[in-house]
């Protein structure tokens, strides 16, 4: 742990040039993490060029983080939220941490959908807890409780979802943040809108009401903004103090129901596009407006000069017709697929990162990288380098590619594990799939036919050519690598009903499944 | 402004001396303040002696903060909450700040019952604000403000009812505070049961849902307890921290709906009280054990030496029946009437107060005072000695009362001001009536009938005997104070419907009102 220290003094600075170096030493860190939002859901070029959906929305405040900072073309979450909110906090593999699906906000409710073949996994279904013993939890350290203890303030905003009613990961606050607005057990809002005072009109409130945002009733103001809002009031108070601090703005857009921002709905529809694609446009764009006055906040205030960006998703976009607008799983183009699935277009994510003196302005990084690793990164990135987690820590930082981006690193397998079923019709890698990637080569694993799919990344972006009859012996590799991992991690794995036995590893013997 | 800084680092203090400096300083400071509880409503012997109801009620942690501190006999708040709240927050008398009456949740509501003869006066229907030019607000700087900028950690726990939604006195983060759970525009719960989830149950709710609680939902935790059990949690982080801290602790209990603490009830049934009686006297000492908890909290973290705690309540007992078992106004006797009412028992409060080292435990003070002169104590308190507001501070601090409670202070008039309709039927000493107390002399005014009754606290505390006949001197001596304090106030009157008057001044020629 850093030694610092921070003056809470308003006017005169005792010790400041002990507050100059603490400022210098440990910067303020904001993850700008957005919900459901797809790595072509922007009008940066994550691929390399402007693409159609590049042209077709428009984030001219990603464009200008992106031009301050590290472009990553292949960072990754997992296909889903709960997942990828759990393994940001614990730095843990999501087959690992065992919150392999969506928790519901209802205590011991196992959201996967029913299945004529298997039964569910035995997955954590209660989320995240910081105290052990909880049922079907987690139990972990998370780095937000590692930050408030080396002396950071602490904030969360928006969407929380690491746990249901009834348990503590309901509750951002034990999970060490000292600040939490509107953060709760539900995974998306029952509405954007403040003439329905986002889900809290008398008689009308369900588990999704979005909480603590009277103040904008009637206002006019969409959630982003109003959240936005929430976020610059509660950063004033550590800018005041030269306190470092930890704002987690976790948006709840762009998750469904999609709907019109109104700031920005008009020209979407005037260019075009149909009244789905247009509302989710809007709250894309309505998103980035939020990180642009984040940033500009940042530089009125004289902090934009120590303080980190990091610009995330939690899953691949949504790509279901409706609440989409558009053909099913055409909206990631031209990556396959989408939410839900471990095919690129339900796992790789827009990802940027602005850290001043650090980052190169405009770098781009192709190192592959995932949600997991954001714990021991942004633990890095504020000086805590000494820490004790009852968790063994999966994430490995990035810090050394935001050095230097160009770097090669030594090729590392990345894994995906879903061993649930999302939902009831399925889709393409939707439902009981793993997948690995090392280096250029992915294997897709589909848990109910024991079918492996093999793709070569670097040549084939979209997943359309499937080489696992051309290489075995890649797949065996990788099988085997995945099936180790999984193994090692005691991954929870569906319960074949018929047998009672537990679906076999890839690189067992696998029987094919009756289809029904 | 006191000079002063906290390390916030865990470990290694780096200027320690400073630190030690500051802790000696500023003392951390928690308001534990209640809803609705009368002056007998508890087994202290706030009248001298311990009378019927002091025997009926059980609060040991109160009984132990009188013997660790001081016992206030004459302290005052308002009739009703809103006024109260706002006082304490700005400093200013009711008369002044003009939200005379309980704000809606809803904007723009005026809350006055419909009267045959009065229109609503132009109160402040949309309460504080912490910025100007917010229609019908007081606009005003507040003391959890000017803590925050000192350097305090602000947090506060459980009912706010400052403003209305849609109005920033809907959130306490807008008032100072940098933690809020709970608080929003709402004067009470809507349920005190997790069984209920307080309110939350889906397309159960209302705008008395309590936000923030989600993780004891079904937990047995009655509201009260959760409440708590939050404000241990939030003031963890400043203690780990050494920064001095304010906490707002103010319960939702005693409020309406009165509900069985079912930790509690069974042995109030058993001792004979009616049902609903039983029910008020568990929700009293649910309370109790509150104060109990945090002081015992206190002392297991070690910074009981450090911390002033404020025993208060808003406004008198509820006497009304229903929801109150027993004969009407009779809940506080040896006080007259009860909440709304201008007599004792409507404004009197069970007032506490441990400052370590400073009182002397055990020590009473019969000196009056009142809710708005917890402004400039608790910045004298923590230091806080040059600041700047807004508005003209009203309060006086009792800093000197605490440090010698014996002490014989001049004689101050206190005022009180409801020019509003309560309740539809009235009761003693309820709608439209101020009242001014100089030392022992008690002057009521009744707005409707013009009538000034006066009372000799000194001798007659239930306020029986009206010496207005025999003491017309003293009478038209108050009135004038009174009045002229209300006219420096520009305090608003209730207007004469049919003459689109005012209602005037008690020292001007009194109309004699037709009854309808």
């Amino acid at each position: 742990m850093k030694n610092y220290f921070a003056t809470i003094l308003l006017g005169l600075t005792i010790c400041s040039a002990g507050a100059q170096a603490q400022q210098r030493q440990s910067p303020n860190i904001i993850l700008f993490l957005v919900d459901d939002m797809g790595w072509m859901d922007n009008s940066v070029p994550f691929s390399g060029a402007k693409l159609t959906l590049n042209q077709r929305y428009r984030t001219p405040n990603m464009e200008r983080l992106a031009a301050q900072g590290v472009l990553f073309s292949n960072a990754y979450a997992t296909p889903v939220c709960t997942p990828s909110r759990v393994s940001l906090m614990t730095g843990m593999n999501a087959a690992h941490h065992g919150v392999t699906n969506w928790t519901s906000p209802v205590k011991n409710k196992n959201t996967d959908a029913p299945d004529s073949l298997f039964s569910p996994a035995p997955w954590n279904v209660n989320g995240l807890s910081p105290r052990q013993g909880d049922s079907a939890t987690v139990y972990a350290a998370t780095y937000p409780q590692l930050l408030k203890a080396a002396g950071y303030y602490t904030i969360h905003v928006g969407k929380g979802h690491w746990g249901p009613m009834g348990m503590p990961g309901a509750n951002p606050l034990n999970l060490g943040f000292e600040v939490n607005i509107s953060g709760h057990a539900a995974g998306h809002p029952q509405s954007y809108l403040s003439e329905e005072h986002y889900g809290n009109l008398p008689g009308k409130n369900s588990v999704q009401s979005v909480p603590d945002l009277e103040e904008y009733y009637d206002s006019g103001d969409f959630l982003t903004e109003a959240l936005t809002k929430e976020a610059i009031k509660a950063m004033a108070t550590p800018i005041a103090r030269r306190q470092p601090f930890y704002l987690n703005l976790a948006h709840y857009a762009v998750h469904d129901p999609i709907t019109a921002d109104p700031r920005f709905y008009q020209q979407y529809k005037d260019a075009g596009l149909n009244a789905a694609e247009a509302k989710y446009a809007s709250m894309i764009e309505g998103m980035d407006k939020s990180l642009g006055d984040i940033m500009d906040y940042l530089e009125r205030q004289h902090v934009a000069g120590n303080t980190i960006i990091i610009f995330m998703s939690d899953n691949g976009g949504l790509s279901l017709n409706p609440p989409r607008g558009g053909a099913a799983h055409s909206q990631n183009l031209p990556l396959k697929a989408g939410k839900g699935s471990v095919y690129e277009g339900g796992i790789r994510e827009p990802m940027l990162v602005k850290w001043p003196a650090v980052t190169k302005p405009g770098a781009v990084c192709s190192q592959p990288l995932i949600i997991e690793d954001f714990f021991p990164t942004i633990l890095e990135m504020a000086g805590v380098k000494k820490y004790n987690t009852p968790q063994e820590v999966d994430g490995k930082s990035f810090v050394p590619l935001l050095r230097n981006p160009a770097q090669d690193q030594p090729e590392r397998a990345l894994v995906w594990h879903y061993p649930d079923k999302w939902i009831p019709k399925g889709g393409p890698g939707i439902n009981y799939h793993s997948a690995i990637r090392k280096g250029r080569w992915k294997l897709v694993y589909n848990m109910r036919t024991g079918a492996k799919e093999l793709y070569d990344l670097a040549t084939d972006i979209g997943e359309v050519n499937n080489l696992a009859a051309k290489q075995p012996a890649k797949v065996d590799e990788l099988a085997k690598l995945l099936s180790d991992q999984l193994r090692r991690w005691k991954a929870p794995m569906p319960v074949i009903t018929a047998t009672g036995e537990p679906v076999r590893m890839p690189d067992e013997l696998v029987q094919v499944y009756k289809m029904k």
